[in-house]
């Protein structure tokens, strides 16, 4: 916490070189690859937060998150910050002090949950299994049974992993308890069924980018009719004024009446990538998503590589290959990253050197590019002394 | 808090028409007017948010930011959220439970400030002048001593109220009082000089719209090498984690470890708008909105109008003109936005139907648009029955 770093650097009237970015693909678990219509939007002109068309952009966007989220009689609305914003309002809004929140943590990104769940003033049990794997329908039901929590969290499509969790059985426990449930869908929403509604899942929190192909910058989000009705009855203030989700509603459906200067720009950009979504078809982008990945496995199958994630558990738009047997996987990336611009990323926490992750979403996800990667990844890996 | 309004509507598979924003003048007081090549910048494609390129950006708006708060020895960085979040995150992370809060209470603002520091677990004191009046070096140097808080915070530009606070008796006596100073520059960052370290500010937080002609969505912040130490030192966890700032300059200036997915585009957008400011160069920009301010000033004189707060106290980006009696300030606002497109704000709380709220800033900040604006204005007072 020392601001040496920068005061060390004179001030400065120099000319800043015009931002030229590096031309990359984005074949990471995220941010990633931008839908071009998308890019397009972001540069209109804006508008006030209060200019009726901008409250229909709003509108548009919350009807147009329905089919990604699998809404049903649900609600959806946005948190102007990134996903992680998301996961705190879920978390700020739904925790009072000493509520007990049960968490099921196999990656890292429960973690995080647990963190901001203790920061809240939650009473926070978990149900740690390791990276990679998941819960079954018995473990889940039984934790839950055995702990009554009030408050049950679990990640939907955990990106350190490669792992999707199945919650019906996650939810209908925790509906047994009298619980609510708030599940992670920062991976998955836009690229594999979320199903909010028929899950039973209460609270859902996701990002602007990855699935739905527009930048980082924003949270859209899902909440039950029984979240609604929870929350309404909530009486000690939410933590987070910032994060008030009965502000953000009122601001955003209801009275429109002024809460924060919504990031307009970003506002643009995430409804053309929901229209873009709209005129594919959810279900069509679901399905291309899983072809990809069909053929990225089969692909790196071939070439005597092996999925971290057993099959039928795996998130088709981030897959998790493990590094074989003396290969430096930070020389495979950097080789990728010079030779082509693509980016993929290692693993970390226990999966450090072990895993690249690998992200075939929006954009990127054609027959096409992933004969592309799999060529590269294969050129790479053999520069690196890989023999199958 | 009912779902209602969204479940009414039927699931679309219909065509959603391209976005096609009205043309505006922005001349209320926020969002701003965009500087084109801000526009330019954010349709640039993105790169991963580890990627050395995002971190050089990060790094050229921390410098670049320098200048328009008057960084001295300071640190600056940048939050992802709006202003709203700045202000979050400023009172997150310097109130514990129980923290003394003084709060110079004279606007809407202030007000904002008080109710995050109560959610916060502060002990807030405020002290109270009506809506567009400023606090005397002696009234506010007394307040503080009497009160003898931790942490004392004041609105520099207030946006409700067109009233800047002068801020150096109100550092001065905090830092007598041992207390850290929060100032709310939303309003007045890259529009009027901030002057931070040089009036002893501690915490000071903006948005990235207004002064600086960018879009809404980030919230840059200037913290004194004494508010650096004092979080260095703090031992209970900041209750807000996705606003921790000593994770968040973590992330940005020393270790770029992960935190957050930054709003990549905003960023790039943040850095061109600072560019473009630099080029003009910071004092230049000043002095530009403050002879278009005198310009504007004279005008409404000339038109019979009385401007709300008195010469000397007035933010010159934001103006706040008295509505003449029996006129309907609804009425003409909507003739300027009706027959020209140009958005001008009303006052709301006390002064709701009193003030008009006319922001002169970055790109419309020119003679021209001054007169242009001063010269509708006066058609649609007129068309409302006004006689000077």
């Amino acid at each position: 916490m020392s601001a040496i770093t920068q005061n060390e650097r004179p001030a400065t009237t120099a000319r800043y070189s015009s931002l030229a970015p590096p031309r990359r693909y984005l074949f990471g678990p995220g941010p990633s690859m931008v839908h071009p219509r998308v890019y397009e939007a972001l540069s209109k002109p804006i508008v006030g937060h209060l200019d009726p068309f901008f409250i229909q952009v709003m509108q548009d966007i919350q009807q147009l998150l329905r089919a990604p989220f699998g809404a049903g009689d649900g609600t959806t609305m946005v948190i102007s910050g990134t996903g992680s914003a998301g996961m705190e309002a879920s978390v700020a809004n739904f925790v009072e002090s000493g509520t007990k929140l049960a968490v099921f943590a196999n990656g890292y990104f429960c973690d995080r949950i647990i963190e901001m769940g203790k920061r809240q003033g939650a009473n926070v049990v978990r149900f740690e299994k390791p990276w990679g794997t998941t819960f079954s329908d018995k473990e889940a039901a039984d934790f839950i049974r055995r702990e009554k929590p009030q408050l049950v969290a679990y990640v939907h499509a955990e990106t350190s992993t490669g792992a999707v969790q199945a919650g019906s059985a996650i939810c209908s426990a925790a509906h047994d308890a009298g619980a609510l449930v708030i599940a992670d869908c920062v991976t998955s929403l836009g690229g594999i069924p979320v199903d909010a509604a028929t899950t039973g899942i209460d609270i859902a929190y996701s990002c602007s980018q990855k699935g739905l192909s527009c930048p980082p910058g924003l949270s859209p989000m899902f909440l039950s009719q029984r979240a609604m009705t929870w929350l309404g009855a909530r009486s000690s203030p939410v933590r987070s004024w910032y994060l008030d989700l009965k502000l953000i509603y009122d601001y955003s459906t209801v009275s429109h009446r002024y809460h924060h200067t919504a990031p307009i720009s970003m506002f643009y950009a995430l409804r053309e990538a929901l229209v873009v979504i709209a005129e594919e078809g959810i279900e069509n982008r679901w399905e291309r998503h899983r072809r990809c990945h069909d053929a990225f496995v089969k692909g790196v199958e071939a070439m005597g590589l092996r999925m971290l994630v057993p099959e039928g558990q795996r998130i088709s738009t981030l897959n998790t290959v493990c590094v074989p047997e003396g290969v430096d996987e930070a020389k495979v990336r950097r080789r990728l990253l010079d030779a082509q611009g693509i980016e993929i990323l290692g693993g970390f926490g226990p999966l450090a050197g072990k895993v690249f992750r690998i992200g075939i979403m929006g954009p990127l996800a054609t027959e096409e590019n992933v004969q592309f990667l799999l060529e590269e990844l294969r050129k790479s890996l053999t520069a690196e002394g890989y023999r199958p």
